[in-house]
């Protein structure tokens, strides 16, 4: 595809009840504009990535809200798939920009969790899930340990190969100073915190964040612009119950094998990859739907030297998971490392890199491949 | 626009507390799919034009819940700009198709409004709003009140020229078997009707509303296909107070702008008009911010007859306002009337065909302009 990325910037990500909504639309778009040299008055349209605003704080309209707090008046479009709502925002504005109709596009993604009671947030959350799981009052630790369960009796993984997923993204947070956490643990630590939803605890989960990040696309390259090679999207039932099987993510491997065939490579040829590990076992699951592991053989690689780093930005677990920002700071950070400029956490010759956003327990999955302008 | 809407399908409006949403959406989605004589499996992607079911129900992740719904394993996206959701819906669905990147998609607009209590969707609707016009507890049925006072002051519109708006959409609702209301008004009735925000009246009014509708957008061309000849979107302050004009919505007049350039027509070219009369005053204002009447002579237009006709399915307020589905129904009576088959309330001889959709009180505004194919 001949459309680039020509921007990008994210906010700090954490607990952060001292900035509001439109502080952090505004340090996220006006950095993006900035990184690409664009003057706001050139973009022609706006792609929000969010879930929750409505239910949590009763403001929907929020194309036309950040429209307005950006002082754009231009098109502007909330965009919704619960977890995965930046990743869609980013595929439809690229279609956008593709169609011709847009030059210059901005995308923002954007939540902030933090202000409200926890039990509303999980509440809130569950509107990702199925009829069948909300009344019957599942969460998401629930449903991924579900999924965990099976995947262990299936291929003997243990609960320590889980651990080593969020040890690997504490670490790699550690490097990132937007991340929310900035300090490693160990596999021992992350055994040892409360059980959440058996097997997972504490420490297998992504945590609870206010952050945002934007992105600019355009038509036209600059010196350092990346291209996005690939945008594809998939779908599969709301509902675990109702799926053939509990050790894949379908919509995944679907959107994988759509964005592999659009960028014309194959899983080999990445470098990097962000993926949606909003709790460890969906990094283990990521890592075998989008190729680059064999069924079963991913928990083994996991904190190994491995033909591709993963989650470089420390991911959901490490940086953070404001929910519908984190489709566009997978971006971000790709744009970041593709151009060389992610500091300590720089994967060394990256030329492609992948990004996974998943909604709910799976029902929603976008990937996107970026590469290097040659 | 080199696209075509190739089929379309509107399920009954109106109180439907028998039925549910899922119902609704395969009514509408089917019927789409089946006038335009394709099947499921070729539909590539889903785009949802919704905006209170995380509000109102608690569900969002609405793209992957319909598509599962009607057994369609694609891609899914729910788009969210208050009232204005369907045409936004529309318009993301045109430009994907416009990319290159989809052949065929579907569009459907949704909204259960009335299985709630009516306080609480008087409080989700002003989601819509600015955060001061929903902390000062506004309504709105409040600020297009203010609308038409300010307008009445300006012009000397009388109450009975704004309730001649509804008797003229109650009459065309009268012809339209999908209506909400059957029943033909009169202005007395609309003058004795109780007081809701003076000098606003029950029956200046929309009513809420049930209902889903759904077309195909598609690259290729049939037999009976209708050209998408301009899609555009612009907005606005979400609130009010921050406008330099409370006698014009601006965002309707910028995408009205754009789209009669994208078609290559002037306004004196259309018709029919579809246009978002959620309040009678928001007519009058909409038959002059799209060029079709000077500033200030509009009132005195309606119920005559003009050089094109306004809102021939009834409208919001006779044909019902089920927020999500109105932009997408609007474009779904256009299809009908340009092909000749709008029954008892054809517009003889209509050629092209234009909707304008309102987000909020003008924060969002949509344009689309449809004509027959040559």
């Amino acid at each position: 595809m001949n459309i680039y990325v020509t921007g990008a910037a994210t906010t700090k990500f954490g607990e952060l009840w001292g900035v509001s909504p439109r502080t952090l639309a505004r340090q996220a778009a006006f950095g993006a504009l900035k990184d690409a040299s664009v003057e706001a008055e050139r973009v022609e349209a706006l792609f929000v990535g969010n879930m929750l605003s409505g239910m949590l704080g009763g403001q929907e309209h929020l194309g036309a809200f950040f429209a307005e707090e950006l002082g754009l008046s231009i098109p502007a479009f909330k965009i919704e798939g619960a977890c995965a709502s930046g990743g869609l925002a980013v595929h439809n504005a690229a279609f956008s920009v593709l169609s011709g109709q847009y030059e210059t596009v901005l995308v923002l993604g954007i939540e902030k969790m933090t202000d409200h009671k926890p039990e509303d947030v999980a509440t809130a959350l569950m509107g990702a899930g199925s009829e069948e799981e909300r009344s019957a009052g599942a969460t998401f630790p629930g449903l991924y340990a579900l999924l965990a369960r099976v995947y262990m009796k299936e291929y003997g993984t243990t609960q320590e190969q889980l651990a080593a997923v969020a040890v690997k993204n504490h670490y790699h947070a550690s490097l990132n100073p937007n991340a929310q956490f900035c300090n490693p643990i160990t596999v021992e630590q992350v055994m040892k915190s409360s059980k959440i939803a058996d097997p997972l605890k504490l420490l297998d989960c992504s945590p609870i964040s206010d952050g945002a990040a934007a992105i600019v696309i355009s038509k036209k390259k600059k010196g350092n612009s990346v291209q996005i090679m690939a945008s594809a999207v998939a779908t599969d039932t709301l509902g675990l119950a109702q799926r053939k099987s509990m050790t894949e993510l379908k919509a995944t491997q679907e959107a994988a094998k759509k964005a592999y065939e659009q960028a014309k490579i194959s899983p080999r040829d990445v470098h990097l990859a962000e993926v949606h590990d909003c709790f460890t076992i969906a990094e283990i699951l990521a890592m075998e739907d989008l190729g680059f592991y064999k069924k079963g053989s991913a928990a083994g690689a996991v904190g190994k030297k491995n033909h591709l780093v993963i989650n470089p930005s420390g991911g959901l677990k490490g940086c953070g998971h404001p929910v519908g920002a984190t489709g566009v700071k997978q971006i971000a950070e790709l744009v970041e490392q593709l151009r060389g400029n992610a500091g300590a956490r720089q994967v060394k010759g990256a030329k492609i890199g992948l990004a996974q956003n998943v909604g709910g327990s799976g029902a929603t999955a976008v990937v996107h491949i970026l590469c290097k302008v040659r």
